[in-house]
């Protein structure tokens, strides 16, 4: 990870490749990458779509590397659907694979004049990049297929789907697990549209021939991995709860405490939610040979992917996550896990993140677009999307869109992008960083949902205002800097609730980078780059006036505690005062 | 004009009527009175669909008075599509009508729980409101023959079509002209979705049994009028071009300027001008026994507007504007008069801004929905806004949504809203107005072609930055003064250019009020003006970073003069420094 990759899609006579040394993104990975790139060369009143734009793809610090969870990939750009600044983050095989080719960073730039769509082939012998318009429109599972026999069962794929190459608003980039699946995606805020304006359709990686990255010091490295699992295994959320039923064990929990958003949020509490919660869903898995229990990157070992299958057992989809059981389930009124794990395949397949289309649909149904729990209906509108027709086109523009097309009033969204699944009157710690975050409502921003609802690290009342606005400028500062570490947030149960378990972590970074790193500097990492991307997002037009929650969850009470938001605009304003 | 009435569309047990006295809003007018009424009481953060929007619908200050052109009637709102403050101007009988009623402004509050659609009737007995569900989804004209046997031949109406009730964000509200068709329009920026979202379908207006508005001083007011309109008559736009052609004498005068935008905004002169100019138009109209010189309103001595037969001699619309000649025209590549005006009655009676429907097909026909030059594909794309299909919900969002919903990179909107019928390249001053004034893209805020081109108040090269900001200050200052008025625009030329005429406007203000207004106050009340609209806008979230063009307008050079828009960021940044 001692370079950058640099691939401009609109040089005269065709792509042009630079690699080149860090320089000056010396020392950042993952997030803090993608956001220094973003902020620092993207005017930040450029088009989303344009030759200006940028999509940065960057494995975290401790990528490639044998510590445990550190999988995750960054991906970052102007979004198109927020014009804010934006990472998206997922698990699959690209960061290990693409950190361990040695590079921090790949820099998609400019945009090419013609309609061809190209597929960007980076292994140790260096990068290929090819036009293959025989892969115009196809989903990705199809795409996949497609490519396994030419470049075998060692690739590990970034790719789009129909949605991407259509520059849909909420347009994922899918990430191939284990099994060469395009399971895992950078859903939010439309990276897939990014990439689909440059051309680009799918990046192959191979690190075959690579060895894995080497820390300075293996010895203490190898240690505080150890310490580092251990810590992992011994917490009840990464050690039980997220293994057995993934991060859908939070369907019961949220909706017992009454914020699980229902009917386009309109209630706390879904009636059919004990149908599609985790245990039933991990109950499927096991009973029809899928599995409940898998890692979706290799060095997982919490593993709280799974596979689910249809009654034939045949596969349908992974095991989908929490969001998407419940943006497609209760937020729709859907109660069929079955249904469920049919759109979250086809949100997969097409390239659209989740939680937007399954609020776009939320909204569509509020609209009269169609009836609340329609789980035909709902999978009807996902297909629509995969098939580009103006119906496909407005919901593939996200919740906002949809909102604006039908006239809707009551649109979850707050910078454009779609509220998640926790309801921000009931958990309001989230309702504060929804309405900060500098992504738009994002609930991995800064995760209220530990101390409100998980009583990890401490209870605050999640019913009431005091305390939220510090609770979620903790976790925003902490998750900025994670998020740079290629380690998957759910490390971070253990990390806030064990101190031996965050020293593992820092030891890890130490031992790897020959650094003294301490908890201050994690938190001065993490201010570094909110700062940054606060900074981006002011030079694009935004106020403190973007930091809101739609007036409606102020106003409207939402059953079964009959609590509006009521964090006052002034604390909301103090979460990034440092 | 001594009485406000207010509307709560959202009382319970039903709408509910109040009439007060004018109060704080004393001596306001049209734009002046519409914009203290949304600055100071709508919510800027209010969704504009919501119950906390209002919709002020305000006659002039002189209009109901014998005074020529003083028929020009405001509507405000905050932006179903900038999300910023909105006055939308419109000709017709209603400012007058309603001016005889001595209503200085109906304000429509609330929003009803129901889905009833509602009449409000107004005449010299009062106010009543019915629910009447027989006018669903009703076109404007078919609405308007509807009525006409119940409500007789003495109505003016304000009315939505398909597209209002639907809460289409480019919605219009039309008002009927002299010949009770609904022809003419409040279109910009989506006013009649808020009518729509109160659940009012027409507000029926009737001045039977009122007087003339009577001045303090009856006889400077008589001889200021016949002042007034010897200028008007004198002046060889307002006296000579405008009552032969109509707006679309501008067709030939920009086209030959190279500032006629063309294909969505990609070239500067479109090869088929002259198939659609005022002269060609004018002549057919002559021909197929239309009418091409013909006032909107009683009391209009300038007749801009006219009467468009089809080649059979049947109405086929009125005689189109200039901007909605262009934006069907040159800007789809459409050359066919009678094309341009089936769209223009398309417009009127679905309910649209003809503006921002001409300039969202074109970007549809930058993204291959149809080929530019196809009058029929626009014609059906018109229709599916009238059916609202999801194409027509995508196309009734406006240029702006159908650029998102397209993934289109060039979209030629501000704050929301479509540039009209001038490239801001080859006619600077106009660039300056689109991006700086408070409604979005808006040729009438500061009508800069004045001097850019028709050499009215000197002259300032329309290719060269110098003077853009001062000539579109000094503009948008006045034109906000003028629409306070109920005073037509179009008799800025003679303002401008003759001082006795400018003279004659003030002494009908003093004489009808008794004030001793000078220049210096009628620059003070658009400043004050202007200065509520700004505080709005920035309490709603709008910065400098709103007061731009697109980027691609400073780096895309327009043919034939191969000029980009070169007005600098901090020049901006000064039209509003007083």
């Amino acid at each position: 990870m001692d370079k950058i990759l640099r691939i401009d899609m609109g040089a005269e006579g065709g792509p042009k490749v630079t690699v080149s040394p860090l320089g000056k993104y010396a020392g950042l990975g993952g997030r803090a990458m993608t956001s220094a790139v973003i902020s620092g060369e993207v005017p930040a009143l450029a088009h989303p779509l344009g030759a200006e734009n940028k999509l940065v793809i960057s494995p975290g610090l401790l990528s490639g590397t044998i510590a445990a969870m550190s999988g995750r990939i960054s991906i970052g750009c102007k979004s198109p659907l927020t014009g804010g600044i934006k990472e998206s983050n997922s698990g699959g095989q690209a960061a290990q694979v693409l950190a361990r080719l040695g590079y921090a960073a790949v820099i998609l730039e400019g945009k090419p004049g013609t309609d061809d769509l190209y597929k960007i082939i980076i292994n140790k012998d260096g990068v290929k990049i090819e036009v293959d318009n025989s892969l115009k429109l196809l989903p990705n599972y199809d795409l996949i297929e497609k490519l396994k026999p030419v470049y075998g069962d060692k690739m590990a794929c970034l790719s789009i789907g129909p949605a991407g190459e259509r520059k849909m608003a909420i347009a994922s980039i899918a990430c191939t697990d284990m099994e060469q699946r395009p399971t895992r995606h950078a859903g939010r805020g439309g990276p897939g549209a990014v990439m689909g304006s440059k051309g680009v359709k799918v990046i192959v990686l191979d690190d075959t021939g690579m060895a894995m990255r080497a820390p300075k010091d293996p010895e203490k490295f190898r240690d505080a991995n150890k310490r580092f699992v251990e810590g992992l295994m011994k917490h009840p959320v990464s050690g039980q709860g997220l293994p057995a039923y993934g991060s859908n064990v939070l369907t019961n929990i949220l909706n017992e405490a009454g914020g699980y958003p229902t009917y386009n949020f309109k209630e706390g509490r879904f009636a059919g939610a004990s149908k599609i919660s985790g245990e039933v869903m991990a109950g499927l898995e096991s009973k029809r040979g899928g599995n409940p229990t898998h890692g979706c990157h290799r060095g997982c070992v919490i593993r709280c992917s799974g596979t689910y299958n249809d009654k034939d057992g045949h596969f349908l989809s992974k095991q989908p996550e929490y969001e998407t059981v419940w943006a497609h389930g209760g937020n729709c009124g859907i109660d069929d896990p079955d249904a469920v794990a049919m759109l979250d395949f086809l949100d997969d397949n097409y390239g659209v993140d989740t939680i937007d289309m399954g609020v776009a649909i939320g909204v569509a149904m509020d609209a009269g677009v169609a009836k609340f729990g329609d789980a035909k209906a709902a999978i009807d509108l996902v297909h629509e999307v995969g098939k580009g027709t103006p119906m496909g086109r407005i919901l593939g523009g996200g919740a906002a869109a949809t909102g604006r097309a039908f006239g809707v009033e009551r649109v979850p969204v707050v910078k454009g992008q779609a509220m998640p699944a926790y309801d921000p009157r009931a958990v309001k710690g989230m309702g504060v960083t929804y309405a900060t975050s500098t992504m738009g409502a994002d609930h991995t921003a800064g995760y209220a949902v530990t101390s409100n609802i998980l009583k990890v690290g401490g209870f605050v009342d999640p019913l009431k205002a005091e305390g939220q606005v510090e609770l979620s400028r903790g976790l925003q500062i902490a998750t900025a800097a994670v998020d740079s570490t290629g380690m998957c947030l759910f490390t971070a149960f253990a990390i806030i609730d064990q101190p031996e378990t965050y020293q593992a972590l820092l030891d890890l970074l130490n031992a790897f980078y020959g650094l003294t790193l301490t908890a201050d500097g994690v938190v001065a990492l993490g201010k570094k780059v909110l700062s940054m991307e606060r900074d981006f997002n002011t030079r694009a037009g935004f106020t403190a006036k973007d930091d809101r929650l739609p007036r409606y969850f102020s106003a409207e009470p939402v059953p079964p505690h009959n609590v509006t938001f009521d964090v006052k605009d002034e604390e909301l304003d103090k979460v990034f005062n440092w």
